[in-house]
């Protein structure tokens, strides 16, 4: 099912600093950064989760410059990698656009820094997006992270990008970009 | 030569998208989240490279608000990232300065599109870092990409990221992310 895997980037629900649930700002690099990430690596759709309004109306302006507006002269390349990129109010909308496209319940994986009962390999993860057929939604926190309910909701969970590093605080931009790599690059 | 491994982002010499050579503007998430995965990766130094005096002085007081200014009691973890962040005014002092701090001459190592006599798989790489001795300079370009000359100063080039697919452009900070991974990830 490498033709079914989706990437949600969630600015609602995370955590802030101090553990409080909060909305995050979508930011100008998330959205073209991933967005470039996910066209490279064959995503069907990258879903921006943000459910304030403000936030939904900017989002779509950025896009939209570079899907309808004077982007596309400028540079058809990045008009091209918007083509899979949506903004969503929410993971449960997202999860209800992927049963209507491919007719199948997704099953969410996410990524955590602890391990947990249902952990997984980059290399088994790998071979089972080979191998079984599901739609996968791999979500991405923003902030301090997705919230515990959220994690619940895994399917599995990846084990952290670098386990024996002192100092490990990659961007999301850049765990995306590395996650796909890991799971969707070539052999 | 794990501990050897040196990471330049060039602003200059690099073309725009009329092959003319110039000086692309450095960005804030250029200085961020490289800074972020050249330290989770353990990379030597990070070299922000231009020699436009506007630019060293913006750059310079980014990595410093984090460094010595108000960042460091608001985020630590960032304080640390831009430990082995410089700025520098070119691809010949970035040279001379790891000269200076292992007594050695680096190789540069960049990446293409495009096969050459000197094209190197990843595999093959992450297997000399494990066995040879010297410095390597990975150089990412800026804008259009680095000129001529610099790609002919090249000791290898690393194969493209994507061989396989329709749409291939990464961000900068996704390509040096994945690369890193690449080379240095875990087994």
């Amino acid at each position: 099912m490498r033709n079914k895997i989706y990437v949600a980037l969630v600015h609602y629900p995370v955590y802030n600093r101090n553990d409080e649930i909060v909305a995050t700002s979508v930011t100008n690099f998330d959205i073209h950064d991933i967005s470039r990430a996910c066209r490279t690596y064959d995503i069907a759709n990258y879903y921006i989760i943000t459910p304030v309004k403000s936030q939904i109306e900017l989002t779509n302006r950025i896009i939209g410059y570079w899907q309808i507006g004077d982007g596309i002269g400028f540079n058809k390349d990045r008009n091209e990698a918007f083509e899979n990129t949506l903004v969503i109010e929410s993971i449960e909308k997202a999860l209800y656009d992927i049963k209507e496209k491919t007719g199948q319940d997704a099953r969410i994986v996410t990524t955590s820094a602890r391990i947990f009962d249902n952990s997984i390999s980059y290399e088994k993860m790998k071979e089972k997006i080979k191998t079984d057929d599901y739609p996968i939604l791999l979500l991405f926190g923003t902030g301090f992270g997705l919230t515990n309910e959220v994690m619940d909701m895994s399917y599995h969970i990846l084990e952290p990008i670098r386990a024996n590093t002192k100092y490990n605080h990659l961007s999301v931009r850049s765990a995306v970009s590395i996650i796909l790599d890991r799971l969707l690059g070539e052999e």
